[in-house]
């Protein structure tokens, strides 16, 4: 049997066939266009299944389930979309929509769940009894995976690593807070960080990579470095040290076998990781146990599928 | 078939018995004596575990397990454990050496994990799908149950939720980082703030309940709140603060059904929820689904006997 994943982005509508070794074997996509009605979304997100199945030569009963990824906040038991931001869904049940272009059993999730199970069944992290992903791109996404399971909690909005303070009373916050994790380890953060220290340094060799403070981005900071420019350095300095903040809380908490660094900032892979090491190893509780890995994560935007794909397991 | 629990303490050892309806049906204990050798405060536990199915006229073939609760950080896999502050134990095999005096089976965990496992088995989570307890003590305690299941991580040291960081570079914790929550939100961290408040405001009728700053405990700034000492309600605002602070994270993280609160500054009940309640409602992420629920623990010290009981569950 297989399964088919869909990753609803705010741009694209992404699909795939997912077989019994969890690999991904057939992918298409279309685009969102999501200032459509929610129900137009849901029949793209369906056709686009069927076509799949068509052109893979199978019937939809070769196919056990169909699992949805979509950003924000979503009831697992009930099949709902509760509220997504950037696309009309509020209080949506996107299963009961399917049922009128298919009988196939429907799962839908949050997407960076649905990417922390991907990676969790055919990742970096396939084999770990526990696994915690982290994405830091435009925000901190945040998945966490017991036994193959998303800890979501009782009403499916758990797991928003990003939205916990590690600086009380400090930066604003996209959700109201203030001081959260967020703030300071997502790629906006290290950018905010970065040009900041532009403004403080002329002479820095940051302006070479990045002539106007609109050009800096995620990378800026870290180009400057490996450069050797001493602005640079205090900003990734800075950036690594809130990082490790919260990853080390997220250790203390969960104690997962493994942390999946995931998202732009990311791609610095290993030269980031090996930078976040010292700190964490000196801060972690449970000097005496088994320690937890940080690994890059590995499918990249093949996560979202194939865990969604995953989640009727 | 009844269980038996044991709470391994640093002063006492209290083991019980427990029924099928998890109800604690018999209990007894003795003093740890905690400098002795592990071996024979092992050897105490299982003496203690023997006589209590003796005196209830039961054959240890009516006992289906023993569960053992003790601090630090135990391998629930192993039945070893690994560390514990201020006892004798370094990698010791409690499972193991119980083999010498029972073939019953023998199951470890943490002691803060137990309490709360007690809570959603038999206390205030009863029926709930996850719980989240917290306990306000000399630290911050945490244990994480979700479908009774406890969460501690691939090697046991989970579910530390004191050593999260709230304040990047705050006070100084016993766990060696700086702003741990359990810096701010222990009764030792509400000790501090009520004494500095004091030694700011000779002025403040916190020197009526405390004559001396010697005498200030987790009561004071409390009590000074209630006789309407304008210096109290300072201490208090800022120790709910940091409190909701934590709590709001952890909802953040986990979205449990409901939040337990125990422990000494915990005895405030429904008094400091209510404190805490504006707050959590303004920062907590997720405003359009479920909300978890704050309520004070319910069992006090029987937690650590029931949860432990249930260990092998």
């Amino acid at each position: 049997m297989v399964t088919i994943g869909i990753d609803l982005g705010g741009t694209n509508i992404a699909a795939g066939l997912v077989n019994e070794e969890k690999k991904l074997v057939a992918k298409k996509s279309v685009p969102t266009l999501g200032k459509r009605p929610a129900e137009e979304i849901i029949r793209d997100m369906a056709q686009l299944a069927l076509s799949l199945i068509r052109e893979n030569e199978l019937s939809e009963r070769e196919v056990s389930a169909i699992g949805i990824g979509c950003p924000g906040t979503v009831d697992p038991h009930t099949g709902e979309i509760i509220f997504t931001p950037n696309l009309p869904f509020r209080r949506t049940n996107v299963r009961e929509i399917f049922r009128e272009y298919t009988s196939i059993p429907v799962y839908c999730g949050n997407d960076a769940d649905a990417a922390a199970l991907g990676e969790a069944y055919a990742g970096a992290a396939a084999g770990c009894s526990s696994a915690v992903m982290i994405t830091l791109g435009t925000g901190v996404g945040g998945g966490v995976i017991i036994d193959k399971h998303i800890v979501s909690g009782f009403n499916g909005a758990g797991g928003e690593l990003g939205h916990m303070v590690i600086v009380k009373d400090g930066e604003p916050c996209n959700c109201g807070r203030r001081g959260c994790w967020e703030a300071y380890s997502s790629a906006t953060g290290l950018i905010r960080m970065t040009k900041a220290a532009m403004e403080k340094h002329p002479e820095s060799a940051l302006w070479k990579f990045a002539p106007t403070l609109g050009e800096v981005n995620g990378r800026t900071a870290f180009d400057g470095l490996r450069a050797g420019d001493p602005a640079a350095k205090e900003v990734v300095d800075e950036y690594v040290s809130y990082l490790a903040t919260g990853l080390t809380n997220i250790i203390n908490i969960f104690q997962p076998e493994v942390i999946l660094l995931g998202g732009g900032v990311a791609k610095e892979g290993q030269f980031l990781i090996d930078l976040l090491l010292p700190q964490i190893d000196r801060e972690r509780y449970g000097k005496d146990v088994a320690k937890t890995q940080i690994k890059p994560a590995m499918l990249g935007n093949d996560a979202g599928i194939i865990g969604a794909a995953m989640l009727g397991y």
